[in-house]
């Protein structure tokens, strides 16, 4: 990532690895059972999107997950909360050891999700948006039973629809906020992203999901952006006219997913807050971990079954995780 | 200040001026109407005591207040937001000046609120916890009609009491957070902070005010730092367990008071940011002020009133504030 020299705004940089993993056989690399591993991080809202819609399809056993801790050093992500410091299966340090034996040389950002080829060790595509979507439509042959349909065949247009606004203005709305170097560009990113929220929030006022009445892909997009909302870019990205508890409707229905198997069960608040505020050291360069914000918010009732949905449509909820990927409880 | 170098913690200098200004002739300066004036700043709790004070005793034609902007250069506090630079009774550009003319060769804090003898051009005296008991005890001459007691004699030591945690804990306690180089001595000032702020919220719970039935020297000290709370201490300085506005007693009793003659008519939100997020480069190294937070629920009814308490004694509210002094609505 960068920012614009003249404007000050925040600029993401373009993925270094755009590829696809098809059924069919018509990209680079095909969908197999066993043979990838997904690289993600408790931290990171684009790797959450993934680990999310692999555990709501139940994809674990057919795609294993490794996870990168959430501090850096110079040489970005890396495998610090694993015994010796290396991922167990890719035997390797650093994220980038994979990125580079993809791309010899490789000079762009290393960034989760990456999905990795376990056999080569090379990173096969970084590019999270066509992953979530692949997940769904090019891994059917391994959803769970009671898998639900995160993207539904009428429904893409309407989820791409909302979804573009999302991401300018909420996921990577809150980067242009933390990022502006500029008064000027940080103000246009927050009008921006508060009127998405509010937005959004009219949207989810009277219905309980984004699209149609169960939860789909686009529910995931918002929500990875929402639960990091008070942890991180509240304070740390300047994004504070509101805190999300303090708006009913968005706080309701963050709480709503949150308490959905395969939401909640992925987040670490402390792993959070320790990239944000540890690793962004010309946001924070103390690199002091706040203490807040208090969670226990997160588990209470939030009344949002009165507006009736099937969140798993005609499915059912995954599961517990699988144990190696517990989470600690708030 | 300073911050210690062994623990991380941050340490409040000594102060350069602690004279005072007495009635009876037993210190270095008398009590005289139009002799000083008073260099406050907007953005500054500790200026803002006085500031108040100064209000509800109505000691506005005894005491001239020069308001110093929020934004320091190296010089620290200076007159930038007055027509050229300049505060125009005193005639000099930056407060430093004025501790100048009192010490020479001054190498000590240049902080506000300041007194200056307006003749000379020295400050007589920066200590603000003398400024705020001097300007009840000595001043008493030039109090308005109907001016509270904010400084009773037989509640003085439960004052000094409160107000002893209030200054630890609260007041110095969100500096100590926000300046903290070490995570145990940023974690060790959060605990003392919260665990006060939740004594004070029960202590609240079913009295009006701090100490007796009236509004004393005790609710203004708490009541600076609560002011604040939410447009800088919560995210600049990582005071994040909650927002004001999520504690429901302290949350009134600050709206209470914001909506009483004296108090909320001393606060300038924009200064208040300007400031803490323009001036420590430090915990903020691009300078950008946040937007946030919404500010319209400070004048949400409080339904204190039914807790009963007479927040003027046998006194009156004051009137308006000079037209000079006047600060944008929010």
């Amino acid at each position: 990532m960068g920012t614009g020299e003249q404007s000050g705004e925040f600029v993401r940089e373009p993925l270094g690895v755009a590829e696809r993993i098809t059924a069919d056989g018509s990209s680079a690399w095909p969908v197999e059972a066993g043979r990838y591993r997904l690289v993600g991080a408790r931290a990171c809202p684009w790797a959450n999107r993934t680990m999310i819609t692999r555990r709501l399809l139940g994809l674990e056993d057919a795609i294993s997950l490794g996870i990168a801790g959430p501090l850096h050093d110079e040489r970005s992500w890396r495998f610090h909360n694993d015994p010796g410091n290396v991922d167990p299966v890719l035997g390797i340090e650093y994220l980038r050891e994979a990125y580079e034996r993809a791309v010899p040389g490789y000079d762009q950002g290393v960034t989760v999700p990456a999905m990795v080829d376990v056999a080569s060790g090379e990173v096969a595509t970084n590019d999270y948006a066509a992953l979530e979507r692949d997940f769904s439509t090019q891994w059917r042959a391994f959803h769970r039973d009671g898998a639900p349909d995160l993207w539904p065949d009428g429904r893409v247009d309407e989820i791409e629809a909302v979804g573009e606004g999302i991401f300018h203005d909420v996921n990577n709305g809150v980067y242009k906020c933390g990022f502006a170097t500029t008064q000027a560009a940080y103000d246009r990113a927050y009008d921006a992203l508060w009127a998405r929220l509010d937005e959004l929030s009219d949207r989810l006022a009277d219905r309980r999901f984004l699209v149609g009445d169960t939860i789909t892909q686009a529910d995931i997009r918002l929500w990875v952006t929402l639960v990091r909302f008070d942890a991180a870019y509240h304070g740390h990205f300047k994004a504070n006219r509101q805190k999300l508890t303090e708006l009913p409707v968005l706080w309701a229905y963050a709480r709503d997913l949150f308490q959905t198997p395969g939401f909640g069960d992925t987040i670490d608040f402390e792993q959070i807050k320790q990239h944000y505020y540890g690793v962004h050291t010309s946001v924070n360069p103390t690199g002091i971990v706040p203490r807040g914000p208090e969670l226990s918010g997160w588990l209470t009732p939030h009344g949002r079954e009165e507006l009736g949905g099937r969140p798993f449509g005609d499915g059912t909820p995954p599961g517990p995780p699988p144990e190696a990927e517990r989470v600690p409880a708030i």
